[in-house]
C-alpha cells in the first residue's frame, strides 16, 4: 500500500487540507511530528530512521492499521495511527483505536486536530466498530479537553509498563 | 490455530492452573467469564454466542492477537487477549495491549489475575515489545491496585467514545 487518493479534503483558512494514508517518504516528516512533541523530544531519534523504517513496514503491511498524514499547501503538519481491533467484550464488538496523534506547533488550535478526530471517528463508524478509544498522558491537559469536545469520556485509567 | 499445549503450567493450593490459546469450544465458558463481570453483566448477551464467534474467528485467525483461557483442573476459570501492536513512537516500538482480563469470583485474590499477567508481560518482552499498555475502568479501585504492584503506571487518561 502506501501513497494514494486523499480519504478527505477540506478547504481551511490556511489552506486546503487533505487527510491520507502515510507512504515511506512521509516518514521524515512524520517522525519529524513526534519528536517536536514535548513528550516525545527525549524519546525519538529524528536523526536515525532505522527503527521507524521497521515499524512503519510492519503498520503498512497489515490492514488492521492506517498510518494517516495531514497535508497542509503540500506540507505534512499532522499525523496519528488508527487501528482496527476485534475483541470479544461488549458482544464481540470492533474497536477502533487511535494513537500518537500530532499537530505541527505552529497549527495549533486551528481546527486541524479536529478534523483529524471527526474523520477517525467517522471512519471507524464505517468500519462497524462499536468504540474508539485512545489514551491521553495525564499531563497533556489541554488534550482532555479537546477528547472531550469530540465526544469522548475519561472513564479509564490508562496505565503502562516499560520494559 | 485453536487448541494446542499449555503455555504455562504451575501448581497452585487449587490444584494445577495452566494458561493456553482459547478455541472455539471454549467460547460459552469465555463468554460466561464475560458477563459474571460487573460492568460486563449489562453488555453480554451469554444466551445468543453468535456475535462472539465471529469476533473469535476474527482474533483467532490474526497472529497479533492471543485470546488465553486460564483452566484449573479442567475448568475455565480466566481469560484474557494479548495484542501486538507495531507503532512509529518510541523510537517504532512494539507495544503489548492487554484487554479483557476476567477471573472467575469464586477464584479472586488467589494469585490466578497475577500468575496471567505476569506471563503476558514476559510473553511481550519476548516478543520484543516495549512497552505493555492497558486501560482499566476507573470504578475498578481494586484492579488499578494490582496492576500498580505488577509495575504498571497509571499515567495516561483512558477514553471512550461509544458509536
Amino acid at each position: 500500500m502506501g501513497t494514494g487518493a486523499a480519504f478527505f479534503t477540506v478547504p481551511t483558512s490556511s489552506g486546503v487540507f487533505s487527510l491520507r494514508r502515510a507512504n515511506q517518504a512521509d516518514l521524515p516528516h512524520v517522525v519529524r511530528l513526534l519528536a517536536e512533541d514535548q513528550l516525545g523530544a527525549s524519546r525519538e531519534t529524528p536523526d536515525d530512521l532505522a527503527p521507524y523504517q521497521a515499524a512503519f513496514k510492519a503498520i503498512d503491511n497489515d490492514p488492521a492499521h492506517l498510518l494517516i498524514v495531514g497535508v497542509l499547501r503540500g506540507d505534512i503538519v499532522a499525523t496519528f495511527q488508527l487501528t482496527f481491533l476485534p475483541s470479544l467484550s461488549r458482544r464481540g464488538a470492533w474497536r477502533a483505536q487511535i494513537e500518537a496523534v500530532r499537530v505541527s506547533s505552529a497549527l495549533r488550535s486551528q481546527g486541524i486536530g479536529q478534523l483529524m478526530m471527526q474523520w477517525a471517528i467517522e471512519c471507524s463508524r464505517q468500519r462497524g466498530c462499536s468504540l474508539v478509544q485512545l489514551t491521553t498522558d495525564k499531563s497533556r491537559g489541554a488534550a482532555h479537553q479537546f477528547y472531550k469536545r469530540l465526544g469522548f469520556t475519561a472513564t479509564h485509567e490508562g496505565m503502562k509498563l516499560t520494559l
